[in-house]
C-alpha cells in the first residue's frame, strides 16, 4: 500500500514548485507531479495564474491534464480558459466525461462554447454534450452523464463482457450494467458482482433484476438526492418520458448536490445574497452582504419611527428603553429556532406529513412553555430591580413576542415552501427583521396601555 | 422496468393497511408488502406502535425484516426493541451488516446488548461486532463494516472469483477487491471491472493497483468525508496502525455523515441545544430551546442594566432610544454573515490556508466598505428626520458596530475552531448576544460623549 496521503501539498513543496515553474524546469515539474493525483494538481494550480497553469498543464499527459481541469474550481477554470484557444479547450474536453464537460461548457460564452464543440474530434461525444446542454443544470438531465454500460436483454454474459471491454476506457466506474430492450427502453440492471458470478453462457434475460429505481430527466436534483440517499444507491439510471435509457447519475455528483444545498442554506440563514466564498474579492464580498444589511437597516429605521410615537412614554419612564434589546433579541432567537426546526423537517424525507394544523398546535404549546419560563424569569428580575408595573409590562410583552415569533418562525417557512421559495430564506434576516418590528409594536403597545391606567 | 416509484405510500394505503393489521389479516399484509422495498416498510412502521410492528415484522422474511429494522429511525428502533426478547433481537441482527449492527447494539442497554451478542448464532459475526463496539462512533473504526472482499496478492483471478462467490451473500456491494499480503497488510485493490476484463489465469499481483487511498481506524469522520468527497471514492479501506486491513467504509455511510454535519450546524446556528426533530415531544423541544433563550435573556438583562447608566441622557434625548433596535439588529446581521462565511471556509477542503493575518485584513476592508455604506445611508435619514447631532451619533456608532461585529464574527469562529469547538457554535445566539451588548456599549458611549459637548 502506498502512503495514505501519497502526495502532500506543503508550503515548502509549493515554494520549490514555484521556483521550478519560474525557471521553466520541465523535468523537475514532471517529476514532482508524478505521484500526485489529479485532484491534488488542481489544488496546486489554484496557486498559479492562468499562463503559468497553462504551461504546467502542457507538461502533463493529456488524460491527466483533462482530469485536472475538470477538478478545478469553476471560477479558476473560467479564468484559465481565457488564455486558451477553443481548439486547445476542445482537446482537454475530449478527456472529460460528458456530464462534467457539459457543465464546463455551460460556463463559457456561447461563441467559445460553439467553437469548442465544433473542434471536438469525437462526433458521438459532441452530440452527447449538445444533448446534455439542453437540460437545466439542476434536474436529472443536467446531472447525468452519457457514459454508461448497457446490455440488450437478448444478449448472454459473454456479449455483455465484450461490451464492458469495448467501453472500459470511456466508463471509469461501472457499478451496474443497465439492461434495455431493442428500443432502448430500460428493463433493469445486472450488477458487476452478478456478471462475475454468472456462467458465460447465461442469458442476461435470466439474470437481470427488474426491480430498479430510475429517475426521469426532468426530476429535480433535491428529489434525486433524497432518493439516492434513502435507497443507498451509488448510481441511478435516467430515463426520458418514454422510458428510454438516456444517462446515468453517479453518487459523487449527488454528494456535491447535498453539499451545495447545505451551503446555500447556510448563506440564506446568514443573509448572504450571492454565492460567494471567503476568497472572493473585497468588493464581491461586500456586495453579497449589503442587500440584507440594507433591508435590516430599513427595518431599524421603521422601528425608530415607531418608537417615536411613544416618545412621551419614554420621557416619563426612561427605563422602558432599557428592555428594548431584551425584547427584540429574544424575539429574534425564538424566530430563528422555530424556522430552523421547520426547515429541517422540510428537508427530511418523510412520507406521512403531519398536517399544518398539528404543527400549529404543537408550535403553540412549545411557545407557551418557553414563553412562561422566560416571562417568569424576567418578571422576577424586573420586579426586584425596577418596579412591579415595569415587571408586568416587560413580561407580558416578552410572552407575546415569544408567541408571535414562534408562530411566524414556523408558518413563514411553510408558506415560503408552498410558494416555491427556499424555506431557509425565512430563517435569516427576513424573519428577524420582521420579528424585531412586531416585538417593538407589542412592547410599546402593552407599555402604553398599562402606563395609561 | 418497474415503475419508478414501485411502491407508493399514500394515506389511503396506510388506512387500508391499518385495517389489515387490526384484523390480523396475515395474507393481506404479506401481499400488500410484497412489492415494497425495505426502506418503505420502515417508513410505514413509523406509523405503528411497537407491538403492531413486531407482528408485522413477524410476517416478513427474516432477511427483509432485518433490513427493515436496520432502516428504522433510531428512536423508533429503541422503542421497538422493548417488546423483543434478546434472542429475537439477535435473530434480526444476524441479517444486518456489522457496522449497522454495532451502531444498533450501541443504542441498547449494556445488559441487553451482551445478551444479544451471546445469542448470535454466527461466532465470526459476534466477534466482528465486539471489535467494532470498541471504536468511537465518529471515527473510521466506528463507521467501517467488517464485510469486504480481500484477495491474497499471490492468488490468481479464479481464486479471487471463488472468494467473491463464497462471500457474495455477506457483502452486498463489492466495488473493489482489496489486495493483502500474507500478514493481511493492505497492498492495493482490484476493481470489479478489472476482474471481469482480466484472464482467469492472470495473477492478482500483476493486475492490482497499488495507488490506493486508505484511512486509519482513528481518523475522524469529517476528515474521511472530505477525503471521499474530494477523490470521488465509493468505498475506502480502513487499516490499523500496522497497515493491516480491518474494514471498509462505504459511501452511503459518508452521505449520512455529511447530512448529519449539516444538520448539526443548522442547529448550532439557530441556537438549539439538543439533537431534536420536529416530531419530538413538546417537552423535549422546549428543553432544547430554553438554554440559549435564557442566555439571550441574560444578555438582555445585562443590556438593560447597561442602558440604565445612561438614563439621564435618555431623559434629555428620548430619540436616542429610537435607534437601539437599528444598532443591535445591524450588529447581529453583520456578525452572523461574517461567522457564516468563516464557517464555510473552514468546512471547505483547502490546502494552502491564507494566514489569519490575511483574513483579518480582508475582513477589515469588507467591514469598512459595508460600514461606510450603511452609516452613510443612516446619516442622511437621521439628518433629515431628526437632528444633525443625532445623525452623527447614530452613524458613528453604526460604523463602529459594523467593524466590531465583522471582527468578532470572523475571529470568534476561528478561535473556537482552534480550541476544538465546532465553529458553527459561534454563528448562533452566542455571537448575536455578545454583539448586542458591544453594540449598546458603543452606541451609548458615543452618544454620551457627543451630547456632553
Amino acid at each position: 500500500m502506498e502512503n495514505i496521503a501519497p502526495f502532500e501539498l506543503t508550503q515548502e513543496y509549493l515554494e520549490r514548485f514555484r521556483e521550478g515553474v519560474e525557471s521553466k524546469d520541465d523535468a523537475f515539474i514532471r517529476n514532482s507531479l508524478e505521484s500526485a493525483r489529479h485532484e491534488d494538481v488542481s489544488a496546486l494550480l489554484e496557486e498559479f495564474n492562468a499562463e503559468e497553469s497553462k504551461y504546467i498543464l502542457g507538461l502533463l499527459e493529456k488524460e491527466v491534464a483533462s482530469d485536472v481541469i475538470e477538478d478545478l474550481d469553476d471560477d479558476t477554470r473560467i479564468k484559465f480558459f481565457t488564455v486558451f484557444q477553443p481548439e486547445e479547450i476542445a482537446e482537454y474536453i475530449e478527456g472529460i466525461e460528458t456530464d462534467d464537460a457539459a457543465d464546463i461548457l455551460n460556463d463559457l460564452p456561447v461563441k467559445i462554447r460553439e467553437e469548442v464543440i465544433a473542434n471536438l474530434g469525437n462526433d458521438e461525444k459532441a452530440n452527447f454534450i449538445i444533448e446534455l446542454l439542453r437540460y437545466d443544470e439542476d434536474c436529472a438531465g443536467g446531472l447525468m452523464a452519457k457514459e454508461l454500460i448497457k446490455a440488450n436483454v437478448n444478449w448472454n454474459v459473454v456479449q455483455c463482457i465484450d461490451e464492458i471491454r469495448r467501453q472500459a476506457e470511456n466508463v471509469e466506474k461501472i457499478y451496474s450494467v443497465y439492461v434495455v430492450d431493442d428500443n432502448d427502453k430500460l428493463l433493469g440492471r445486472v450488477s458487476l458482482k452478478e456478471i462475475i458470478l454468472a456462467r458465460s453462457s447465461a442469458k442476461i434475460a435470466d439474470i437481470y433484476n427488474s426491480e430498479i429505481i430510475a429517475v426521469y430527466t426532468y426530476q429535480k436534483e433535491e428529489e434525486i438526492a433524497d432518493l439516492m440517499q434513502k435507497y443507498d444507491l451509488e448510481a441511478a439510471p435516467v430515463v426520458n418520458v418514454q422510458g428510454k435509457l438516456v444517462g446515468r447519475i453517479t453518487v459523487d455528483d449527488i454528494i456535491d448536490v447535498i453539499t451545495e444545498m447545505a451551503d446555500q442554506e447556510r448563506k440564506l440563514m446568514a443573509g448572504i445574497a450571492e454565492d460567494v466564498e471567503e476568497d472572493d474579492s473585497v468588493w464581491v464580498l461586500s456586495r453579497a452582504r449589503l442587500p440584507w444589511l440594507i433591508i435590516g437597516l430599513l427595518g431599524g429605521v421603521i422601528g425608530a419611527r415607531f418608537i417615536g410615537f411613544f416618545e412621551e412614554d419614554l420621557l416619563r419612564v426612561a427605563s422602558l428603553a432599557f428592555f428594548i434589546p431584551l425584547i427584540i433579541a429574544t424575539g429574534g432567537n425564538v424566530g430563528i429556532q422555530s424556522s430552523a426546526l421547520v426547515v429541517q423537517s422540510l428537508a427530511a424525507i418523510s412520507i406521512f406529513e403531519s398536517s399544518i394544523w398539528q404543527k400549529f398546535i404543537k408550535t403553540v404549546f412549545v411557545a407557551i412553555l418557553n414563553g412562561v419560563v422566560l416571562a417568569g424569569l424576567v418578571y422576577v428580575f424586573v420586579f426586584f430591580s425596577y418596579s412591579s408595573t415595569l415587571a408586568f409590562v416587560v413580561s407580558i410583552a416578552l410572552f407575546s413576542v415569544v408567541m408571535l415569533a414562534s408562530l411566524m418562525g414556523t408558518m413563514v417557512p411553510l408558506l415560503f415552501n408552498k410558494l416555491g421559495f427556499n424555506p431557509a430564506l425565512a430563517s435569516g434576516p427576513f424573519i428577524t427583521t420582521t420579528i424585531d418590528l412586531l416585538g417593538l409594536a407589542v412592547y410599546f403597545t402593552v407599555a402604553h396601555l398599562l402606563y395609561s391606567f
